[in-house]
């Protein structure tokens, strides 16, 4: 959900109630695969009216996006929070990749976001860009990655997660978690590790990642509870 | 150009001089940044009916591809007579990188198809995604590089080609060389180099691309020679 600022005007609050409203009945037609709705139809879900609809976005493409950047951001959230046992901050950095490379599959339309904005979502200001910076930055202080330009770095990290992701859509024989892992790996090493530091840390257990993206995108219970 | 089979009827024959004849005229409209012209003036300068032109492709954007990618082939090609004197493959690859990665900046038009196609012009049957695969299996036969599953080298390989053009093209202010050599470093790492040996095969001279573009794309004296 956008964020409400507390000390926002009573219309600027109506207006970010509006915005969010409207981007969570998005996520909740896209967790049901029904992009095709008329904005009407996404209007009376999130109980506004239409003609407010293009107060806030010029068609429903821009409305789908902002849903599933939204998203990205919980991800981006959840990932951190799952953290409170993790102080290694490469085996942080290990687990977030290993995990988002999981997405393409498991949530579909995230992952048709993140192939067509993953290079914008790797520079913006928020979301997993700025998180994956600053992974990498704790794990180059730790001496777990080599020093160096995190523009560099990080054109091997967006660039692998992406094509990953066309990789595994392409061909869906390919075992999934293993190519993501091995992945991983081979950016690990690229970053500084040692081939064996980077299969250890690839191969740990993860959390259940079905379970959690339930909360994100993909449960049409949702819709229950407005 | 489009090859024409030997062994091909007179219609087939006369068919791929058509093609070729509009291919090259789009290259020439390309290399002249003149691609919002009507599709009657690329069948006048490829001197064919333009009925004809729906015989070959739907669009005139399914031409430019076409001709982008037809100059992408020829790249490749280029990238391979280069190398007569040059029997080290792990060096083969990251000249054939590095100089691909200037191509972002060099020729524009080339990388814009690069961007978008990149991912299938890598699994394609023919240009560079093949001689890739091939310079890295020849690579990990002379044990440069960990032996490894080639889609997953390829995952490492396509998806920092891509990433690179775009932060090459969203940040003019970037070093482009230096860059370009830094990202194929990681990447030779990656695929099991040591950052010594990836390093001082990524600051040897190349040829000079600004040349050999000219006979590419970016030419637009090659209209005067039909």
């Amino acid at each position: 959900m956008a964020a409400v600022p507390a000390s926002s005007t009573r219309f600027d609050r109506r207006r970010a109630q509006t915005r969010s409203a409207l981007i969570k009945a998005a996520q909740d037609l896209l967790a049901e695969g029904r992009t095709g709705v008329p904005i009407q139809e996404v209007t009376e879900r999130a109980d506004v009216g239409i003609g407010t609809f293009y107060n806030h976005f010029d068609s429903k493409d821009q409305l789908f996006d902002a849903a599933v950047v939204d998203a990205l951001e919980q991800l981006a959230d959840l990932l951190d929070s799952l953290d409170s046992s993790l102080t290694d901050p490469a085996a942080h950095f290990a687990r977030s990749f290993r995990l988002t490379g999981r997405l393409h599959r498991l949530a579909p339309q995230l992952s048709r976001v993140l192939l067509a904005r993953g290079h914008e979502l790797s520079t913006a200001p928020q979301g997993i860009g700025p998180r994956a910076r600053r992974d990498i930055l704790a794990a180059q202080a730790a001496g777990q990655f080599e020093a160096r330009d995190l523009d560099r770095a990080m054109v091997l990290v967006t660039g692998s997660m992406i094509e990953l992701g066309r990789v595994l859509h392409d061909r869906p024989e390919l075992d999934g978690d293993a190519m993501t892992d091995e992945v991983t790996s081979d950016v690990l090493v690229a970053l500084g590790m040692t081939r064996a530091d980077a299969d250890r840390i690839c191969s740990t257990e993860l959390p259940r990642l079905d379970d959690l993206t339930t909360d994100l995108l993909d449960d049409p219970a949702r819709t229950a509870t407005p």
